[in-house]
């Protein structure tokens, strides 16, 4: 069976021999270290929901390469439904855990890579693609969690990779074997990297014939020796650290990102999927940017529709619900929360195959919904926050409210209408407290900036895919100004 | 053949009667009035489309009820890719004319009658399904264009229909006879009425029991006795009057809008298709608007692809096009240009059947759409009012430039970046003129705001069909807060 | 007396002889043109205004060169309640006029070649602020209007003045005689040109030294030969020329721009104020738009007034002024109207001495002020159409009203709440209309957003007045980061 | 000597006995407690600025009580130029602190305090405003801190205090006697009171007959028997007890807030300053909160100064500072936050004396002021977010930094431009995250938020003040509109 369950998946994990730091401290089993846990329950969340009859469209496909049923998280894209499909799978898991479960990234890049080394294949003679695709067998089969890692540390940002005093800075060949090659260098910002069982490398920019080192791509195992991950902190992230049950806000679920160090790292040749091609490094980001971008146009949504419906709770809790200015501010978050879902799923509904017989989102409307994503979350967390009201920043802690004496003060004080209890208000705030300025702030505020890449990214990519020409075409045309050869 | 020529249609309109009023003038034929040429044109492209090879595919389809080709503006939606072709048509069609081009009421009022008869007559026992069909074959073969008349003058917004002090103040039928219905009332903002065969009457709000009188819908010859129409103005209408080739900024294209009124108005029961039935009146609203709303994200994506296309020409013209500040000026109206795309495909890519057969759109992202193009547009203009600069307002006259004691100075002085003449400058900035200021502004900025309804109806749409429960149930379950019955 | 009426300062205007041209025609008395009569009114209140006991304080100064009364618009500001009153001198004529009354650019001219005179003439040793002070006692005594002529054509704007293939697209000096200097060129958006008695010239950017020429400022009366002007279309300027009571929307008032060529004219060397002195050119440009800037933080305030009394008068109409919605936008659009006020406000209670004495307000909160100018009003004229409602741009002609055939039917279909006639609806709705569709919108929105500078010319400022350094510092201490030399 | 030093300060606070709730322990030396320590050194400062010479005229003023100099958190505004260096001197620390000083509701109290008493000693013949000033003397005389303590829990908002189902939600007099009043209830979001010396209690909102025992308005000793304070928790606020260097972000301040609560709570006559006259508590409390809405336009602009110099730290760290894009940024932070000082200043120099000789901000743009702080810190935390990078929350712990295994990794791959350091980059970083998802966001956003009230009171406060009557005067008169009494 091509399908895991979650126990399956946890046991998978504790198999295997990371070399993990967190805070100061080498981890031997991160899988149950508390401030990985939240995580790892997200990213199982993604087995879970393929387990479920009711969402088996959304979680479930069939494989191209085998026939057989498969993760979508696994999956190529092979139409319009499929990329569809994605979205709506990703809005669900959003919904369920509140956070960021992980297992995006490796999807996207697969898909990527998948259709990259197909064309590399056709325009140089390479032969990456059969490889790539006798690994990807291998991800189905086993239901893999692959980490995609494509962010460089990069140094000065004015600089080329080969340009920077320290040529590690981004991830490079340092040796050419028979087997295969070694590599050097370390990849940022690895969402969920303690939960994966693979790591796939891509390059982070489009190279030039300096930086022939540097366009590189392969997959390892996650404990492939070499390999060093180091956990990041996140805001309110040792609230998990205090077996809390209300003050944390999301109690089962979180995510994680870590630090990648590779220390000269050896990849074998059929694990490796680009070694000096940089011809192709662009599109490979492209691609897989493209794809990510797009996800955040589920993703995102779904946990926006946790922190539209706790700041609901949170007005019917304190009697506003009804109150004119709420009711627009909870529409305004909606209209923002859905602007975005439709970015998703346009991008969705208007792919296209490309020649190896994946499916590729129209990257112009990928690149616009992601740009929307790093605007919209922001303003729907402040619109959350002006709902939620100033104790979301003041309320003391569960223990207070447990303490025999002041607890029954906040019992008393804290009431606000008579239906709902005290505790259920706090449980409340503390999931926005949570989402906008705790750890899921995190991933729904600093991750839809950065993730896939920077809103600059997004503003270059649509200069290059808007067809300005053509709308100066359509002006002139209009504007009864003849066709001299004026362009550019 | 059931696709009329451009020559065709203005015959056919040339062969009607209607009782016009043009600036305080009777005018026996519309389509020949200065004033109302352009609008003209810009509704004849929609035959011209459909005439044209490289665009068949958008602008014709093959009728369910014929299964001959027709024009797509009076076909009955078959499926999501129908839907997504309307979308592309009118943002093709907005490309070419730079202005509202008139047809897409009638389009939405046919789909919306259509699934509205059909479960009214399953609902009720009527018979309207039936009417309408033949009533709509009739439309096809004769390639028709009709006129969606929905929005009634409302007199004073606080009171329902029979409420005011006019009973005339909403459409209503005032006699009931053997062979027909007696109709008394007026409707505002009719686009494009001049250059219509059909108009096709609606109830404009969801009516309770005390206004059944006005729950009323049907289809009349634009030149039925007992309709008078006035042209309505707009921002530098008389511009042309002037026989401006520069100063009316698009020489070729415009719209207009009239007020109808019907002074009792006799229409035959086979043309009736609600008379009474106000449980369906406002399902009638939600379906048309609905559509209505998808339309926007189609129409006015066309006419911003000119307006930045405008921008651009004149940044070249200028010598700005290169500045950081004017190139981000430009990725920002893409963007918010391609989002309202985004929100009419995915309100398309998201529709289903109705009971009729004939597909819906996503009426919660047909309402995003809408609520965006409220928005966005305006600070489009804005933008392009930045990159063009003050000499919008403040350019001399074309006759002044074609003056011979000061055309020199004016050749002189407004001339910019070498390779460009004044003259094609001049043009550019009457064209985003015309856009942002002008009667192109009428539709591109006012009409954006208001047509389909205000902003506050899709605000209440919103409030009705985001399943605000949905959320607070995930809220809820992250919070860890057990489900009491809390509800509401 | 010091301060003329409105009577003497029209017939003032009437003893000159200007060379004007409008759409085509050269005009004789430009007083008396439809046209323009507006724009001379609303240039008259600045005169009315200072006639009115209630408004003395506000629109009267006391001359520091000759302690008579002088009208502020001919005044040296004394200290900071000097910079205060002129911006609210300012709201209040927006408020009565609701349009562009034209005489501060004079006035910001006049205050900045003050202090820059004196400076130029302390570091230099040059003499003009002498004859400058001469200059403007006679302006002061004769209560003149000037025009202040900033904007030159620019041609193509990569280009320096002695860059372009026409050296004659930035004004400069073409001769230097005994007695005065000959100057060749043209200055654009000159607001107001034809109701003035004096233009005062000034160089448009920072010049070098190879631009030597063109640093140049100068002051000739309106009809110096060698001057012509071209009257500026506006949008819906034409309706001017109707005789219109309604459809004009302001029937009293407006404004006007005109190109203003400079054909070899001659100045004598007392009306010389810069000539060659290209270090003092950036400080005179930042000095003038600086007041400029200032200036909008009080005209576009009163308009902006005005508008939101329309929108609010239009709801009453309409019946919708109780909505909650309704009074949220005009709760926003007082908001952003009096943030704009309070930037204005602001720079001018920060305002310090030059070392002439004359006061400069604070430039950076100026340049902050503009550049909310450059964004707010569009947003108030946004939600003032979303109040409106779309009849804006539908409305039929006021001759339609009249008219025995149809205007029984718009007087009963336009009619709204009862205690309101539809004619005062139809006449707000025009006022509503002039102010962001017509005449009126040239001043309220594109100048607002070009007037004194595009708002990138603000952010230049911004980057370049805000201390980034010190700000650098506050966080560097908080951070903990020790002090190295890293600046910069 | 009126002025204490921080180390008397210090000693004064060790000297009370409160009684204090840290997270369910009972401290009984809170300002020795590491989660006060960083707010009592931001008080503190307070003290410290008055005995810096440079910052003399701002932090120190003359008392109009004593002639004795007195520090100006205890002074009452005697003129428009009081009001513009208390702006100036809370930017000032603003900028010093990066965090709230909590000292300007005391302050703010203490003006509107002075003023109502008066006027309601004038109207209803009480004698309330020379108790006020004798204990206004000891404050200043001692250099006390106050907390000013407004917001009531305020159970279920739709009903009045005395409509609650318990009648302690809002702070009541539950018995009067000879000397004194007993008061219960509690005091939510105190700001500092840790770190106070006194507590003055004021009503929450305009108060009907009903509700007379809740028009109560005192002050007491911050340690008096009968108050409780429950220290509130802040996002990350726990990093403050890992001994932290760096990971806390700022390490030598912040702020806290507590629940007081009043638990039958004895006070003096010579303390009560309002005990029943509940047509004075709307006055009070629309005072209080102008005062304290001005108070926004310094603090929280000084803390954005320092946030903007965080943002432009980074950006040169990471070789970016350059780019036009961050540049571009920045220029918008500075922008928005100049913005909000002009709107401070003007409610400043706007200023008008109350009838007992202290001044009053200008209401309209104090609450206007307080609308753009609901909004500009959002999206400058949102800019500075953009410019810092994901790294912001991926970043591993400071423990990470100093492991000899995985430390070196950390400074090799986080290094940026080679001129700083790896851990001033980390640094800097921590601060930003500090600021904008920390426990400084808990003051820069969410308090900016709701402090002083909510957005909709600022909202209620402008649809009051702003005279709608007048500007639909303006509008009439422009539209040729007849006055009919038509007004309302």
């Amino acid at each position: 069976m091509t399908l895991m369950t979650r126990e399956e998946y946890i046991e998978s994990l504790r198999a295997m021999n990371k070399r993990v730091f967190i805070m100061g401290q080498k981890v031997d089993n991160p899988v149950d270290h508390p401030l990985v846990r939240p995580s790892l329950n997200a990213c199982a969340m993604t087995y879970e929901l393929a387990q479920m009859a009711e969402h088996a469209d959304l979680a479930r496909a069939t494989s191209n390469l085998t026939g057989q049923p498969v993760n979508r998280f696994t999956h190529l894209h092979q139409d319009r439904s499929d990329l569809v499909a994605k979205v709506k799978m990703q809005r669900t898991l959003g919904q369920m855990t509140g956070c960021c479960f992980q297992r995006c990234v490796g999807m996207d890049a697969l898909n990527a890579l998948d259709s990259v080394t197909y064309e590399m294949d056709e325009a140089l003679g390479t032969g990456y693609h059969a490889a790539f695709r006798r690994y990807l067998q291998n991800v189905q089969e086993h239901d893999l969690v692959a980490d995609g890692a494509m962010t460089d540390p990069k140094g000065d940002r004015r600089l080329r990779p080969s340009q920077q005093t320290d040529p590690d800075l981004f991830v490079r060949i340092v040796d050419r074997k028979a087997d295969g090659i070694v590599v050097r260098g370390a990849k940022l910002h690895q969402t969920g990297a303690l939960n994966a069982h693979e790591i796939i490398v891509m390059p982070t920019l489009t190279l030039s014939e300096d930086d022939r080192d540097y366009a590189v791509a392969f997959a390892v195992p996650a404990d492939a020796p070499g390999i060093v991950m180091i956990y990041g902190r996140q805001p309110s992230d040792t609230r998990k650290l205090e077996n809390s049950e209300i003050d944390v806000g999301n109690r089962q679920f979180g995510g994680h990102e870590a630090v990648i160090v590779l220390d000269d790292l050896f990849v074998p040749w059929e694990r490796v999927f680009m070694a000096g091609e940089v011809a192709f490094s662009g599109l490979l980001v492209e691609r897989f940017a493209g794809y990510h971008r797009q996800s955040y146009g589920g993703c995102k949504v779904g946990v926006g529709d946790v922190l539209i419906g706790a700041a609901q709770a949170l007005a019917r809790y304190q009697g506003t619900d009804r109150a004119s200015h709420i009711r627009d501010k909870i529409v305004e978050m909606v209209h923002l929360n859905e602007t975005l879902y439709a970015c998703g799923i346009a991008c969705s509904a208007e792919g296209r195959p490309t020649p190896s017989g994946t499916y590729l989102i129209d990257l112009l409307l990928a690149n616009v919904c992601k740009l929307n994503v790093t605007r919209f979350p922001y303003e729907i967390a402040r619109l959350a926050q002006d709902i939620a009201g100033g104790l979301l920043v003041t309320m003391p802690s569960e223990k207070d409210l447990a303490h025999p004496e002041v607890g029954p003060y906040l019992e008393k004080y804290l009431r606000s209408a008579e239906r709902y209890t005290t505790e259920d208000r706090c449980r409340m705030l503390r999931l926005v407290e949570n989402l906008t300025l705790g750890p899921g702030a995190a991933a729904y505020l600093t991750e839809s900036m950065h993730g896939a890449g920077s809103p600059q990214a997004q503003r270059i990519m649509l200069a290059r895919l808007a067809d300005l020409e053509e709308k100066v075409r359509f002006a002139r045309k209009l504007a009864g100004i003849n066709e001299h050869d004026l362009e550019g």
